[in-house]
């Protein structure tokens, strides 16, 4: 079905990203899998188009669009080409943004502010750490106060942009024993004495993206890095939960409808016992039910990015979004694989990167368990 | 989430739908399973209330609304209480509707729309025949013009209301070389000489519908009953099948949505092993899917129904809609069944009904296969 | 694929239980849905014919085969006339069975084990209790010693031949301190005084057996029905859970497997848009589909046959045996309906009533959920 | 279940066998991983151990053990260590050795044999084309007598052991008007003249085995190097399905049980929220279904290595095995990733890489929907 969200600016907008992924990304994306990283100079451009700071306040270099359809657009068209780069591009536009905007000093604000909306300073969060998954409560990583710095231990992982951000948002536990309430962010920066990474790490999919792990050796870091309030930081990840699993959800079925779209033309080029391959009534029907999953999708994603836009869009809500999706997005790209026989197993094809690609979207930044945890106690169960 | 489409005035007219449910429906649903039907004083009453009208114009003592959401909210309240209520007064309100307003003579509007608002001529609609399903083509009911009259021989079986119906919309062939494009449609009244009904039928749900065959033996029909143009049936059916579609998915998701409100609240009270068993992490997770699927199929269907308010909803965009939403339904009843236990397997539980009852929609006004077809058939395979 | 357990003379007793289904049971499948019962010449007949006391020694009048294939080849052949025959006789023949020849006094074989075998003593198993599920720590029936009676007070309810049974083997609570392990079988026949029961449970399907709940208001059973040991009732049903589980595996399958023939003919006979609907592709990988799994199935529960002659079936496997097989027949026999199309929800056709019967097959005896706690909990979880 | 079909002799073979892999292959894992090969003294080491003549005739250097059961053994303990071993091995092993055992000459016995039991042949077989899939008749490879030799042209894809085989079973069109009946098998030689081969295709999993393309560029084939009967190709192929299906089976089956007891495993450790994430009863009844499935599956494969060992096996009844123990493979070692979390993508994993050396037992070989067609048309629709 037609989606109805989108008005004129967003066409255009949508326009204009096509037409930056077309000159910039398209003739790279067999660098970028060599490289198994997104390029710098590749972050600067997307600068240079704007789209790096749609959230940023005009003051600091930024579009302060405050319209999450203008996000939307970005995430969906960068998805079309590869998931990784709408993942890498959305830590730092998506997710990141947020907590610089709403939770920032004017000295922070000035130091990190400009470079995030340039791609000179990009960005990653760092909230998983080895053995504890999704559970917040179990966060071991500590900042300890000295006078006007704090020193951290720990370590993090599986951390997109890991490996070449240039500021991490890291939460640590400043008091101990008041659990989830005594979570504290810092703002910590690369060159930061003691702050090393491991290697990048060896992934199933998305391995365009640099996804590495952190270490914090008693790193010293200045007070006036705190992002936020001391103690808070539990309450400043929550409040940011709605747009973070949004931003999941837009990219999982536009990265899923893409290679739909490409799987059905596929078939109607391939032929097998004589007749095209999408003609067979199996392979017609399950395209039908396919098309139907996906739009039926969207139409509740729209609606959240409605809801998010006006400020209504419950944590819950997005959870909902984001696992039913990401379902959706694995059960289309394994029928699009079979649907291309043997080709669907050659990493060449699209699709087989595709399928790789979209496994994690189950898992990480809360996996659908989690998801029905929260939507079941949202139920009173 | 919550949906975003209702205004002030839909929901005042669905408190008055539903406060005519509590007066005159809910203390005798029992009665109307006992009687395999809905007696004729309720039609009535829905009449006096303005609700079986919706669309037809004031003159003729409808309310011309113009406002599908208004088709919704009814169609939602009655499906609420039992899914055979809302299949009936839907037949009636949504699907024969169109045809007596759009197509009619106006000496047929003054003979039968204010019967049809006031509940007096209570309507179905005869497509199906024994053998045929939702083949048209196949179609093999024959009219050959008289004079000024039709003769009529053939019969139709599934038909909704078929037992007690006043008005039947009968579709029937009247150029046979021309395949399709030779149906006419008639409006057939009760009390027609040698027009029969077979017995109801015996179901496996909705069994207060009544449901019956119809046998046209040589049946003279005025050539003022024909409706819409000699031969152009056919299309005057595909034109109304958006809507068609569209009140079924509006009843499914509402049907399921009531049952699992009530499971869900069954399941907090019943106790198992010493705990509520809604509390039990597998079933919890359960209800959180059904819940996200539920809500993210009637998105889609709000969806819809804002498309079809703007005359912009394809009949195939509504075979979505209808599909899907009957298997979401089903899906949903299944579980609901067997988080009852043994309760849902007991005739006496509003559940073990809403199952039984659940079961047509994946078959009836085209099944979900000829759904499928269609739909692929619109991606060009 | 062929199966590989029956030999000989398993396939002359199949053809007998043919030939005595064929004469006495076919001609009034119809009597017995509108007499919701299986009328006790059917049983008297089956007495006859050697087939109620498969289990029994010879001296009280059984076959005492020793081999539970010919239990198979009787449920099989009774689940493809109708679940609730094979339901109804295997409560007595394959449920209450195990209990009267391994648990009972001489005196208790000469009193039920000759009318057991002839039909003139019809039996039933008194577990399940309202509000208690599957749960049988929280069994409520109790039973006080008094001399030489105790004496029972409680409600059963669920109760498969529970209006009918002249022998009901009833659980019930002797030791309340000692919570599972403080359960007494008692041996409670019909007149006894103050043992009643309620109505025929009105159920979804399965229409033809009687189920009721049976009420103990101070029912003073005689000492010398104390079915095995006082105090050691629940492990006297844990022991007999295997061939219990296994039993209703086994009708499962067949039951299924029947109508799946069937429905596989049908689909060659009936036609629509010019051809038979089973030729379309769609229709025919689903076929090809259920054929399957309805064959690895069969696979699973032969080889738990042949465990079971050995000794060697254990509860658990029993378990996967019955969960599996119960969600494979009703996949199977949803699939049958939709290939009916409208004709699958008239209660005429047999596939339509197949659906209905069905549905209880995941909830009692242990529900799926059940099945799979106790399986997990077997994986060490 | 415990399985039933193995006796004393084939269980002493598998601690052979496990003993060999223990020595010889574990240690060198990450070596055929980075080499995306198994290395030739790999090979000759399970030659001198007698696995790769299992079904030769002793005289040429076999163990002609005339019992399929003995390759099950070998399947499975290749399969559990890692998923293209046993492709790689069960290509030569189960799939080609039957074509040179039973429609070679003697002088092609004693040119291959002997070799192929040492290990200093490795073959493969050249049936898909590129563009041709499971289509047989689509075939495209030809070979025109020319005296005393067939000059080949054409080229084949997917072709397992294709870079390092010294000998390959190809089939050629030889008489294209006979359609499927003018195709002949031709065993041709690495270092033949023309024949070349392309890189090792980039796969999504089962990196160890050397998948390629083999080019014939006017090849001379000697005469005495057809297999079996010139223009009987196809029939000589159809045969031996039964066996090539029921090995695929084998394998899919033991490397899902493998990760899953491994994945259970991990369950138990990997605490959570304070409990082992196995312990939540959403996971717990998860791998309880898995168990289920898988045991299930096993059976009917099981019943198929008996049948085969008698000569019953049907290629349709095969063909049941392939499929469904396929989607039983890929459905649980989805689930076992999601259990693993973030780790399940990471490729360090075992499990990681397992899911992606399952994603083509869907498709080769004869995709599930060309099974599901040989069943569909088996089944007479």
């Amino acid at each position: 079905m037609k989606r109805r969200m989108f008005e004129a600016d967003h066409e255009a907008f949508r326009a204009s990203v096509r037409e930056f992924l077309h000159r910039h990304v398209h003739p790279r994306t067999d660098e970028f899998i060599e490289a198994a990283a997104i390029p710098r100079d590749m972050w600067i451009e997307a600068g240079k188009q704007g789209f790096l700071g749609l959230e940023i306040p005009e003051e600091y270099g930024g579009g302060e669009a405050r319209d999450y359809r203008y996000n939307t657009v970005l995430a969906e068209e960068l998805a079309k080409v590869t998931a990784a780069l709408s993942s890498c591009l959305g830590i730092h536009t998506d997710i990141v943004a947020p907590y610089l905007v709403d939770l920032t000093t004017e000295w922070q604000k000035r130091r990190w502010l400009p470079g995030f909306c340039s791609g000179e300073i990009v960005t990653a969060i760092g909230m998983t750490e080895p053995g504890g998954g999704s559970d917040l409560a179990a966060l071991r990583t500590t900042a300890v106060r000295d006078g006007d710095t704090w020193v951290l231990n720990g370590s993090k992982t599986f951390i997109t942009n890991g490996y070449s951000a240039d500021l991490v948002v890291v939460a640590a536990r400043t008091s101990p024993e008041k659990k989830a309430h005594g979570i504290t962010l810092f703002g910590v920066e690369s060159g930061m004495e003691r702050f090393t990474r491991g290697r990048k790490l060896d992934k199933v999919g998305q391995t365009e993206s640099d996804t590495a792990e952190l270490f914090f050796d008693n790193v010293r870091v200045p007070h006036a890095h705190v992002i936020g309030e001391v103690d808070q930081g539990f309450a400043h990840m929550m409040e940011r939960l709605p747009q973070e699993r949004l931003g999941a959800a837009v990219s999982n079925l536009a990265h899923a409808a893409q290679i739909l779209t490409e799987t059905i033309e596929y078939t109607k080029q391939r032929k097998a016992f004589g007749q095209a391959i999408g003609s067979f009534q199996y392979n017609k029907f399950l395209l039908a039910e396919l098309v139907t999953q996906l739009e039926v999708a969207q139409a509740f994603v729209d609606q959240a990015v409605m809801a998010h836009n006006e400020g209504e869009l419950t944590a819950v809500d997005a959870a909902k979004a984001k696992w039913w999706s990401a379902q959706v997005q694995n059960d289309v790209l394994d029928a699009c694989v079979q649907l291309h026989g043997g080709y669907g197993f050659m990493n060449e094809y699209r699709v087989a990167r595709a399928w790789r690609d979209a496994r994690v979207t189950k898992i990480w930044a809360g996996s659908n368990e989690i998801m029905k945890e929260l939507i079941g106690r949202d139920l009173g169960l």
